[in-house]
């Protein structure tokens, strides 16, 4: 996180309305370089507002001065550059970012046209085609940033700096940046190949680094890891989450000298980074955790969000805390060394993710295609937009359970040991798919789960057993056990009621 | 928390520029019930200026006219009613105020000026004036208030409003309320004779009370507490603030089918108060807790400000959590079957606190006065006031630390059994007024505590060893050990770096 000057510059990319401008003028202010606006330049050099030159020639003349004005301001030195909306249209614009650091400014549709409706520009006077428009063009502002900033804010600007500065410096070159966001705090999160040693850290280098891992990972991955200041082992395992080894770790942590300026850095899968988030968030009374999943359940789901936690004999995650990370660190290739069953856990966990999305990644996932680099990405991003709206379960994150309630309770009568947790999220993704009424689509995710190699039955439970558990799920509240729905890939609804009987009919079936 | 009717006007009292006005329009509308500005009736009747009239015939008229005006208006059907700042100087006033809910609306010196200088108000147009002023008057608002707000602000008086209510409707006659804040939260917290069964409770009544408790005070106390619906007991005693009696906690919970709708009520000392309150922090995630505090210590410190936890074998308080109460309720009656060991550990945090509060507290605990209702419910107000402005322990709260460096030193190495933790704290005061160079203050403190019966030195402990347990504490940032340092009474600072022989020095005196 040092000051090294830009090699590149930092484009700032996304839709109108997003608060390109603004962001471009503040970040060239903090970074002590040039701010050009290709808009404010393009109607400078024309004489003539962007609205008259459409109105005059015509879009496609407005787009051929917009490319030629974007690739002489990405061939002059290293600069903040804001883009039009609409000029990532061009190919040899995009061909030419890709030798800059690309941030894309995300904004909700609805702010945008609040900004932009009754401007007069020519895209923005029909709300429904604005928001096509927006849907359209996301994902080619999505496929060419290195980095993406949650909305204009000053003070998060000032907070995600550091990690722009590493995007336009090369320092994090080949890695992407999510800024994530809570009520609690942001972070970023780095995914990339490499990212396990030269993701730029997210604290500063007096806070001592103190690693947690399972003794699988330590040998494989821990050690990629740079300025460790010690490691701490734990027995892997969904039943070694509990509150002894929980234990284990304070201790250790008092023995290393832990303090509160000190920071865990939890190496591993769920089980790691939910029960060394829980030392942290407890240990002093909370400091700081660093996740570095490095399983594909960890990486597309639990590292994100803050959820800590260990399981009582009981139940699942029973004990636990909310505790955001202060940074998350993603490296693909760690997936390299995960045994097939495990891989085949995390893609249960890809599929309810996308299932969640809808649009662009489920049709690539249900399409079957595999899970790269993107993927993981994208199952980052719609895990984070839900947590950023709800971080707390009160309403919307609750999307997040859809197949964990059955799930769950599938984990706790087997108790903890005979199936992976990705493993009982299918089984329950199945159950719920049929609560949903939507045989079709619990069909497709039933192939796509057995291609993957995970069970889509399992002999030896009891569904009477199964029910009672999902009443002690801790989504529960007042007595009644809300289930998540999806009745659409894109439309998961939480909070429905369902019939005991219902229930019961979902998890037989599991067992036929 | 039903909507009672009003039996009593709502009177608002408090210095000028605190918002009176404001809050009684609001608080009068969401009450439906008529809202009597004392100050805009005035002018009203005079026709003329308060400050005109000030000019013409001095305040000794205008107060005249003021109590005849407030008076008539206490006499009216209950409203709500904002008086001027001075109208407390009256005693016909404060008499016929007996009969009514008299709230408090505090305001810093600083705001209170920068919303009044320059408006021409007679009695604001000297700074310094002003500020003695305030500090002259203050002990009067309080000793008035029934309920005192921090701060005007809508939010928190809507948050705040079935608390006032209850003072209005009589349902809480008797009782003194603070409205507590801090950065995650606010809440009542009620003190007075008979409070353990008759306060208006903290949360709805959908919402079900799960007493956690020690063996003495089940016998005691517990059981005036109304609605609850189950009971836990832990052995009493700091040795048992351990992860095994917390697991004890969350696997009784789990039997008792708690929800995240359901909630703790901590019924005890300080042990139950952290225990419980960290159990519910980490219970399914976090469940709210009502504290409870029957013993001197949790009464007048430990109860507030949401810091929870348990102890681990190698330091106190390792493990916990930030969490703040839903509410508290103090009844200073259970105090009546506190044993004489118990009361006087909890009177060296009165003395601590009366430290760091100086004014008319340390003035009556300097001078020896017991501790009464008053009393506990100004270490209830300093308290909150650090809380408020530094709820994590990130700068001004350190100050709560006043001799617990060394006084929760000297636990460690007598491993928790040996003394209660207010005779530790007594004992780290005294070490602490050496090091701050108060040898009188310290003479001070050490006649008070002992004829409190509290223990002024102790045999058998290594100084060096003490030593080292400081270095242990959890406020350790980045290897130094800060201490409190007390200058003066009411001048207590945080972050002191002291050498080691001074250290040894002063903990050597208590051996001697």
């Amino acid at each position: 996180m040092d000051a090294a000057p830009l090699t590149r510059s930092l484009v700032l990319v996304g839709f109108m309305g997003a608060g390109k401008t603004s962001a471009a003028r503040e970040l060239a202010t903090l970074l002590g370089v040039p701010c050009h606006d290709a808009d404010e330049l393009l109607e400078a050099e024309l004489g003539l507002a962007i609205e008259a030159l459409f109105a005059r020639d015509g879009e496609a003349a407005f787009r051929e001065r917009e490319e030629e004005l974007v690739l002489r301001l990405l061939a002059q030195p290293p600069a903040v550059v804001a883009l039009g909306g609409g000029a990532l249209g061009s190919a040899r614009v995009r061909e030419a970012l890709r030798a800059h650091a690309v941030v894309l400014l995300e904004v909700e549709p609805e702010i945008a046209w609040s900004r932009v409706a009754g401007s007069g520009r020519p895209l923005a006077r029909d709300r429904a085609r604005f928001d096509a428009l927006h849907a359209e063009r996301l994902p080619v502002y999505r496929e060419a940033a290195d980095g993406t900033l949650p909305r204009w804010d000053r003070n998060l600007l000032r907070r995600a700096l550091p990690s722009l500065r590493a995007l336009a410096s090369g320092e994090a070159h080949g890695l992407r940046l999510l800024w994530a966001t809570s009520a609690s705090r942001d972070y970023p999160v780095w995914v990339g190949e490499g990212a396990l040693h030269r993701a730029p850290w997210p604290l500063a280098v007096e806070s001592r680094r103190l690693a947690v891992t399972d003794e699988t990972v330590a040998g494989l991955h821990a050690g990629r890891v740079p300025g460790l200041a010690g490691m701490i082992e734990i027995p892997p395992g969904e039943r070694h989450k509990t509150l002894a080894t929980a234990e284990r770790v304070w201790h250790a942590l008092v023995r290393q000298g832990a303090s509160r300026a000190d920071h865990v850095v939890a190496i591993g899968g769920g089980v790691v980074g939910d029960l060394a988030g829980f030392c942290a968030a407890t240990y002093q009374r909370g400091i700081a955790v660093v996740q570095v999943p490095t399983t594909l359940v960890a990486q597309v789901d639990s590292a994100y969000g803050g959820k800590t936690g260990v399981d009582l004999p009981e139940a699942k995650n029973y004990v636990g805390a909310y505790h955001q990370p202060a940074g998350v660190i993603v490296d693909p290739t760690t997936l390299e060394t995960l045994p097939a069953p495990e891989l085949a856990a995390g893609y249960a966990e890809v599929v309810k993710t996308a299932l969640i999305a809808g649009g662009p990644l489920w049709s690539r996932i249900g399409a079957g295609e595999p899970v790269d680099q993107r993927a993981i990405l994208d199952c980052a991003r719609t895990k984070l937009a839900v947590v950023a709206a709800d971080e707390r379960d009160d309403g919307l994150r609750q999307v997040l359970n859809l197949g964990h309630t059955i799930g769950h309770a599938i984990e706790t009568v087997t108790g903890y040991a005979r199936l992976r947790h990705g493993e009982a999220v299918g089984l329950g993704l199945l159950a719920t798919l049929r609560l949903s009424g939507r045989d079709d689509l619990r069909e497709q995710v039933r192939d796509l789960l057995a291609r993957a190699g995970l069970p889509v039955s399992i002999d030896g439970i009891e569904p009477a057993a199964v029910l009672e558990a999902t009443r002690r799920d801790k989504k529960r509240t007042l007595g009644d056990v809300p289930f998540v729905l999806c009745q659409a890939p894109g439309d998961v609804r939480h909070g429905a009621r369902v019939g005991d009987e219902d229930v019961l009919a979902a998890i037989s079936e599991l067992t036929a």
